[in-house]
This record gives structure tokens, sequence and C-alpha cells, in this order.
């Protein structure tokens, strides 16, 4: 009979799913949360219950926010005539911090892969197509990968009848790169130097 | 003026105080918390707050548990009579790991460091030189480091009047170990300390 899970060890279980942190960092996290109860741990746990009864996708663009519309919908200051289209909210949190687009996102919510059996159902491309009606031009922002490639273009098939500017960002992100790790200079750099897809 | 901090920037900002973790791999952590909110989110909330408001210092031993005195050393079951000294918790429950010790354990809170400011006032030396007049071995499980050594050096003066049998962890070849890798004090040190095969 094993024993009954103690609260610590059940805690060093769940941060050790944490991308990041194996089974022997989850346990020196755990200690430093221990040692540090009121600066770390319990804020912690606040923000966490927050976060997680507060934040929900957008019903517009997919972002995740506490308040839906999320903030970037709702900002009457951003140009609605170009929307941005990510496959995840990583890859638009990393666009921001370039602080270069002021448009609108749209998050796909994964991309195209016939592997994993992911079709156009199971992405939000008919929220997209709705939305591409407003829009002057869509810039495929999706990583330089094989199935972020075959998206862009299943996309650009899709929205080429309505007659709008569909761009992608410009070389200068590496092949086989995924935005989330590029530095802001290059990221912003490609989004400044995107063509014509 | 900077526009005041989101839940999942207050979120990100806390996650990434953690040990291994850097801003990046918090922001990922972030998401995949978002992500699986019913699976890894709510039960994490739920898991420091748990740990938080029931994890205390054993007022005996210095670990942490739910209960004081912790587990262990109301586990009637585990022999009094030998206590191992260890600096913090962590090295407590490596040890545990082991399933070899079955006394009981002292957490010392530190080491000695001049550098640092650390003198006996800061650690747990009293409670030990109280707890070992019961004892009949002390194992002085310290880090292999000049803090260490000197912490060990530091308990032996003190504890050798009561006339109890100090001991200290052997030095050696890490099982599984390669002696081509070693450094050479530890190879010295396990050649002094041979046994018969």
């Amino acid at each position: 009979m094993t024993p009954p899970m103690t609260e610590i060890e059940r805690l060093i279980q769940l941060l050790a799913k944490l991308p990041g942190l194996g089974p022997r960092s989850a346990r020196r996290a755990a200690l430093v949360l221990l040692k540090r109860r009121e600066s770390l741990l319990l804020p912690l746990a606040a923000a966490l219950a927050e976060t997680g009864n507060r934040v929900r996708p957008c019903r517009i663009c997919g972002n995740l926010d506490a308040v839906d519309p999320c903030a970037i919908c709702a900002d009457g200051a951003r140009d609605d005539t170009v929307i941005c289209v990510v496959e995840d909210v990583a890859d638009l949190w990393a666009i921001e911090r370039t602080g270069s687009f002021r448009g609108r996102y749209h998050v796909l919510g994964g991309t195209l892969s016939a592997l994993d059996g992911i079709g156009p159902e199971e992405l939000n491309v008919e929220g997209l197509l709705r939305r591409s009606a407003a829009a002057k031009e869509i810039i495929i922002a999706l990583n330089a990968t094989v199935e972020g490639q075959t998206t862009a273009h299943y996309l650009m098939d899709r929205l080429a009848p309505a007659g709008i500017a569909v761009t992608r960002l410009a070389h200068g992100v590496p092949v086989g790169g995924e935005l989330d790790y590029l530095d802001e200079g290059t990221l912003s750099a490609a989004l400044k130097a995107r063509r014509p897809l």
C-alpha cells in the first residue's frame, strides 16, 4: 500500500508538469515557494486562482484575457483594417512585445496538420473569413514551418476571392524557427518588411 | 505611464521567480496553465493555497510538513537514537528518497558563513544540542563544501563534551560514476577509505 500523498508531494507533482521544470527542479521550486510563503507562494496561489477564474478566450480574436472582448479588440485606437493571423496566443504576445503592430489579431488555434488530424474545421478559420470582410489587409504571421506555410497557403486560397491584400512576414524569420523564440528586433524587422503573399 | 499589469502579466512575473524558470519559460508555463485550466491551473492554485496555509516547520526537527511534529518525528517506528543533521529540507528529502535511513533528522537551516554573516545563532544548533542528549549517534550529513565542512567541525566541537558518536557521510566514488571523470580529491578520499572486496 502506498501512503497517501502529502500536500508537498502533490505540489511538486503539479509543478513538474510545467514546461521547463522536471521532477528535480520542481522539488527545488516547491522548497523556494515554501520558504517564501508571503512573498511568493501565496501571491502565486492568488494569481493562479484569479487567472483561472477570470481569463477566457476572446470571442472575437481568440486572445486570452480577463475581459471579453479582449483589451486589444476593445482598444479603439487600433487599426481595424489590418488583421494579423497567428497560430497561438504566445505568438500574439511575441508580436505585441515588439510594439510595432497596431492592428488587430486573429488566433487560429493551431495549424493544419494531416498527421495530427487537424483540418480547417479545427481552426478558427470561419471567424477569420467573417472578420476579413471589413479588413484591407490580412497579415499571415504563422511559423516558418511546413505546417505553418501549408496553413498560410490554405488561408490565401480562402481569402483570395474577397480581393483583400494578403501579406506574410518578411524573410528574416529563420527557416524552421518559431515566433515565440525570436528576439523582438528580428520579429519587428520582419513585420515592417512584410510582402504580398 | 505604464499600463496597469494584467492578470496574465502578474502570473508570468511570479512564475519567473521560480528557480529554473526565466521570463521566457515563465511565459510558456503561463500559457500551458491557461490552456490546461481544469487539469493543471486550478489544481496547482489549490495545492499552493493548501500548502501555504497548512505546511509549517516542525518544532522538533525543522522539517516542513502539514502536521507538527512532522510525520517523521511522529513516526514511532523510527530510531530515536540516531539523528541525521542536514543543512536544508531538500537534503532531508534526498536522504528519505534513498529509503536507507530510519532514524530522525535535524534541519540546521543553513551553514556557518562569515561572508554572509551566518553564525551559530542563525542556525538551529541549540535545538540539536538539546536533542542530542537522548541520542547515541549524530550523523553530520552536510554538503562537502568549505561552509559545510566548517559547520561540521563546529558541530563536532559542540557535541564532543556529551560523548556521543559523531559520524559523517563517507567520501567516495559515486555509484555508476567513472573514475576518469572524478576529481582528484574524491578519488584520493575513496582510495584512502578503501574496503575489503
